[in-house]
């Protein structure tokens, strides 16, 4: 087998149990390969590595998938990582909608499958993972035995290994909006057309975190997109929900989603930005109970962390003066380049500003179907706080 | 009243919110007063910080017990207090036991009140609260109507304080081994002799969050003290628990609260100390689904981190090599000088050093009924970890 061979004591990280070889610690290539075939890796000892799959248009040159030389890369080593990574989840999670393969964490470089009640949405993120494609939709339809399967590729990622972005239907065609259901809550999911996969399945433990705080509660939850968390404050006992989003599109999906829970007297979406009405409604004397803050990633890069910081200290300081004393700020950063530390010190920046006193309820991450990969820091992204603010 | 003025620039970390006043702080006192008095506190530009007890014989010479000028502290200000606490408790946690009054994060400096079914344990560890101590009772009598308090007033920080340990009914006497529950499992509580007040309540989410990895598994439960991980285990369907303490009583007492729960069968107790056996096992080839770590605190002072580190590192790189492929590591640390940081580094070095890959299935912080207050990092203290390793 061709062998990719590092420079001199590069690719620590790797030896480490990192999935990734960047194209600078390569020192050379011995033998002949086709972009997205499987290669060996070897230090610059000649010690083994790894087995993975090489792209040289990539900046992520190899992306290793196993770490035991006798591991054949097969259907079978396909299959047994799939019921694997099913099986975690079956241990730890409800799956009538979960995330079943998280890429790197799961041993999969590059592969994401998300489950909606009978339906999967697969995302193939790299050449060497898109190569396996149908062998990795035989196997879901073998295992899962579901109502249909739809490809999600069109992300741009996908362009800086050289592939194309696509949709479309890796199964029979079928109606694309779902009904699926977290934590007893229904919703849709918009499967061709809405955000990611359709859902962020990333919060399922973190919304029914709410549970304790929003009984009877008058809760605002900003940033609410198709109002997932409102939908669970209004399901678990809140008084009054209002979601606000920029997004017209999004406040109609919500309102679907209230009606398909039969909360539409309880929760209501109003199109706003944030940044815009946060200030003037605390001005104006408006309090809540319980505040929600899901923003997007105000980062997705490590050069506008400093704006991004900006923004988080903002909307939350404007959340904590909306609270009745003693009510609950819920704030979360899906940003990976907002470590857990920066966040929880801009929080502390917002609360002193606000001359206010934080007592921590809950510290949370993503749910336990988005495991966090030690040995590759990229995997943690998710921080959620339940705070009491006083 | 009697004013504490600080010196030129101290004190800011009180002005942000932190409780305590230190010794070094205070430029004068203006006013007379005996140590326990209520004292104002101001900054060098004569700005009110707050208002609480002093005691000029502790290095913490103030703890502040409000931020309002007018708000006077007397009867009605504990009872305020008490009763918000207790509110706090009712939303957040299931309360048959549970903690009641965990000090400065509940803005009473000094005082622990613990509940086990219908008896509270209090702990009043500063001159300033020992002097409520008769009000604070008679306030707890009212809310809870208990069947008996208890002191445990026998911890030696109490001395750096001018006091005397002692324990003793605060109440009508009672027999003071009691039975309590959490999460459906019942456990005896010596309220007389037992740990801290009896039992370690701030574990209690965490034991919880046992349940979908122990479904079926044999599980090693190492420093099980009286066996409430194992106990949980049990509850939630483990095949096997091995309990072990170093501890001949602890071990005796974890067996009297297995049959308690009808347990025996399941849950086995040995007594050893776990850095003679682990090893040995792991040199034998013995495997487990689960291992738990929670071992006391190995450090309870900055100084003696570096060995509390190799102590922790050399448990759970033996907790490791104990499991088998994709086995779950349960392991915690209240040590509040081991950082989460420092926690999670030590035992990536155990993985490293194991050959092994972590994935993080869950991070976790004490319970909800301990919560932390942001403006005095003294209240986190437990850091608690669900890994599966590779």
């Amino acid at each position: 087998m061709t062998k990719v061979i590092l420079k001199y004591k590069k690719g620590l990280r790797a030896e480490m149990g990192h999935p990734w070889i960047f194209a600078g610690e390569i020192d050379s290539i011995d033998g002949s390969f086709e972009n997205g075939d499987i290669i060996e890796v070897y230090n610059y000892k000649n010690k083994f590595i790894g087995k993975g799959y090489i792209n040289t248009n990539s900046q992520i040159t190899v992306r290793i998938m196993t770490r035991n030389k006798d591991e054949e890369i097969n259907e079978e080593f396909f299959r047994r990582r799939i019921i694997s990574a099913w099986e975690y989840r079956k241990k730890v999670i409800e799956t009538t909608s979960c995330r079943v393969i998280f890429g790197e964490a799961d041993f999969l470089p590059a592969l994401i499958v998300d489950k909606y009640s009978d339906y999967l949405v697969v995302q193939t993120l790299s050449l060497g993972i898109e190569r396996w494609k149908d062998t990795i939709v035989k196997i879901l339809k073998e295992v899962f035995n579901p109502k249909g399967i739809y490809e999600r590729n069109d992300v741009p990622v996908r362009e800086l290994e050289g592939l194309q972005q696509t949709k479309g239907f890796l199964s029979e065609p079928f109606e694309t909006t779902v009904v699926s259901e977290e934590n007893g809550v229904k919703f849709y999911v918009d499967l061709e057309n809405g955000q990611k996969t359709g859902y962020f399945l990333d919060q399922k433990e973190n919304r029914a975190a709410l549970k304790d705080i929003v009984t009877g509660a008058d809760v605002l939850d900003c940033f609410c997109h198709t109002g997932s968390f409102s939908l669970h404050a209004g399901y678990y006992g809140a008084k009054s929900v209002l979601g606000i989003d920029i997004s017209q599109h999004a406040v109609e999906f919500a309102r679907r989603n209230a009606a398909l829970n039969g909360l539409e007297n309880v929760c209501k979406f109003e199109a706003h930005n944030a940044f815009d009405v946060l200030h003037p409604w605390a001005k104006e004397g408006k309090k809540f109970d319980v505040v929600i803050l899901d923003p997007p990633a105000f980062t997705k890069s490590k050069g506008t962390v400093e704006s991004a910081l900006r923004g988080y200290k903002e909307i939350n300081l404007r959340g904590m003066k909306l609270l009745k004393p003693g009510g609950f700020l819920v704030t979360a950063s899906c940003s990976h380049h907002m470590t857990p530390d920066l966040f929880n010190q801009v929080i502390m920046e917002a609360a002193i500003d606000a001359k206010k006193t934080i007592r921590q309820v809950e510290y949370r991450t993503q749910s336990k179907d988005h495991p966090i990969l030690w040995n590759s820091g990229e995997t943690l992204y998710l921080k959620f706080l339940i705070l009491q603010i006083v």
